[in-house]
């Protein structure tokens, strides 16, 4: 596997560069997702040193050391704790040494100051790394397409089972959902399970309750499966029985907003413009107050990381990037639709990970 | 519901007194736990500023608008994003005003540094909160009854139905056991489920992998339920088919160190003897060097929190707290055992609330 070998030595030489130009000589990394993507290691106690030479020395404690050989066979390891503070006494007495701003609590940062040298300087630094890790490369974006495969597959076998429908309760429907995930091979939900029926529809972030669905209702199921590290998230609403005349324009408003977000979202484009696309659309319907959030984050080692897509969001989508465009509408007493996918931005239309029919799904 | 109405109230009446003492005018809390301790708020972002004479404002986004209301009644409610910065506005410009140091990132303190009054002074405070927290009132006893309850029958109908059996992967056995729990109420896993069997019984912190169970192999099953707020934590080891020898001799040892720790877990005796209890009897059976982690830790909003029964831990058991008891031996290439129950600390014995038998399983 030489592919593998030189994939987290690749994204460590990117760092260390970033390292050098910002005048520190090493940055010390405490968030277990960048961690992860900097080494490969997967347990949940760990600290990881790069230096703007690109060296690198990763500390974990007694319970890991099997695991951290196996996953981390080209950094020297340490085992000790605690981790982080462990590393920093290694450095050199005169060394600058960047921390993560983002992902380091203020005792965390005091105990740090406590055990370095004198003459060692902590630089608290932010966004040094996001750029990096927002643009995935193909072993990630391989990752992320079993995943969103994982949940794919979960959610039409549901469908496919009918087992969305009325008298059954939100909870059991997301029970069902995620024990199909979790046979296919997720390790976890990516972020807890949202089946929000009828009324619950208009909240956008219910989650799943005792509540039974009925005829008629209107089913948001918004889901996500994490494997390897790396996570999925797609949402569908349904309608069981019949729908009503309001319910179907809410759904062909969302509908029409998503395929446009999706549309939009290639290389060049701003990320404010994507949001706009969407925003504008349901806008225009007359439903504008009722899509009360963002349109889009990207999705990773983390399930909401950069880029947003927001009003007024800064910045430009590059290629292999991911992003959501998930429009929404939440009408309160009535209920709600979203419609969300996952795309990888290209130079030119999107590849669509998580490829499940958008059409007016009754069940 | 006037008992429930005084609850929170009761609750930031003692943390106003503790603000005082500390001569701080407010504290402000960002830790979600700690916010929903003191409030009874679930959604995933707020802020609470408790004053020294216990006035108390919330703040949260324009998503959880409907739920804040309903949730927390009794506490003037600020729809604004970010939240502690919107509430760090409204002090008075000559405020002290302590933050959880444990619980707030460099970056975001600098914010809130940015925003706050000329004259007003941020203070990092630790160990405030943790001492009111760590012992349990009637109704957080009650909900971790609830909460282990929906795992204690989960498990039980596992082991009953069969569902623990050579030829099916660990992965298999979690999701059967983990949608058990679902449909007993539970919102979601408290931590990662681990199905740890045959050799991956000797790590501690495996997860659930696709091995396949076989004959012989020991099964340890550490797994927790979460619902409203509280988590569960427990763990069995059971036998599949066959006990050798060496798996029946770290059976018993573990058993004993357990039950051991169990009886020695009560108000006035000190963590650190707690945890020597079990050490100890592991060390003379000849496995000392196979128990690497300590004895047990308390258990509420947090899977993980105050107090610790560790090796050198300082601090005395009281009343109404929680403890978890899990000794285990892990021997590399041969297996492990963990055994763990959550008590609640009485003055007599514990009250046991994870009460599956720990009879020697051959399933």
């Amino acid at each position: 596997m030489t592919f593998a070998d030189t994939r987290f030595e690749d994204r460590r030489r990117r760092l260390g560069n970033e390292i050098a130009a910002q005048r520190l000589d090493y940055l010390l990394l405490t968030h277990l997702e960048n961690i992860r993507y900097f080494s490969g290691f997967s347990g949940s106690n760990a600290a990881l040193l790069i230096g703007k030479d690109r060296s690198a020395q990763i500390c974990t404690d007694g319970r890991y050391t099997t695991q951290i050989a196996q996953e981390v066979p080209d950094i020297e390891a340490i085992i000790d704790r605690p981790s982080a503070a462990a590393l920093l006494k290694r450095v050199e007495d005169t060394a600058r040494v960047g921390v993560e701003a983002s992902h380091l609590s203020l005792a965390e940062f005091d105990n740090l100051k406590s055990v370095a040298g004198e003459n060692v300087t902590l630089v608290p630094v932010e966004k040094l790394i996001e750029p990096i890790r927002e643009v995935k490369d193909e072993q990630e974006l391989a990752e992320l397409e079993r995943v969103a495969a994982i949940a794919v597959d979960a959610f039409e076998a549901l469908v496919a089972d009918n087992g969305i429908r009325a008298g059954r309760t939100e909870r059991e429907v997301a029970a069902d959902l995620e024990y199909r995930m979790r046979l296919n091979g997720s390790e976890r939900v990516s972020f807890d399970t949202i089946v929000a029926s009828g009324p619950n529809s208009a909240k956008p972030h219910h989650s799943a309750s005792d509540r039974e669905i009925v005829e008629g209702d209107l089913v948001t199921i918004d889901f996500g499966a994490h494997s390897a590290g790396y996570n999925s998230d797609m949402t569908r609403t349904v309608i069981v029985g019949k729908v009503g005349e309001t319910e179907r324009k809410i759904y062909e408003t969302v509908l029409r907003a998503q395929l446009a977000g999706v549309e939009a979202a290639r290389a060049g484009m701003s990320l404010a413009e994507v949001d706009a696309t969407c925003r504008d659309i349901i806008a225009e319907a007359g439903f504008g107050e009722y899509f009360t959030h963002s349109t889009g984050h990207g999705i990773g080692l983390d399930v909401h990381e950069a880029p947003f897509a927001a009003r007024g969001a800064e910045g430009t989508l590059r290629e292999g990037m991911t992003l959501t465009i998930e429009p929404g509408i939440y009408i309160p007493d009535v209920g709600g639709v979203r419609i969300e996918d996952t795309l990888v931005i290209t130079s030119g239309d999107p590849r669509v990970i998580t490829p499940v029919s958008k059409d007016l799904l009754i069940v």
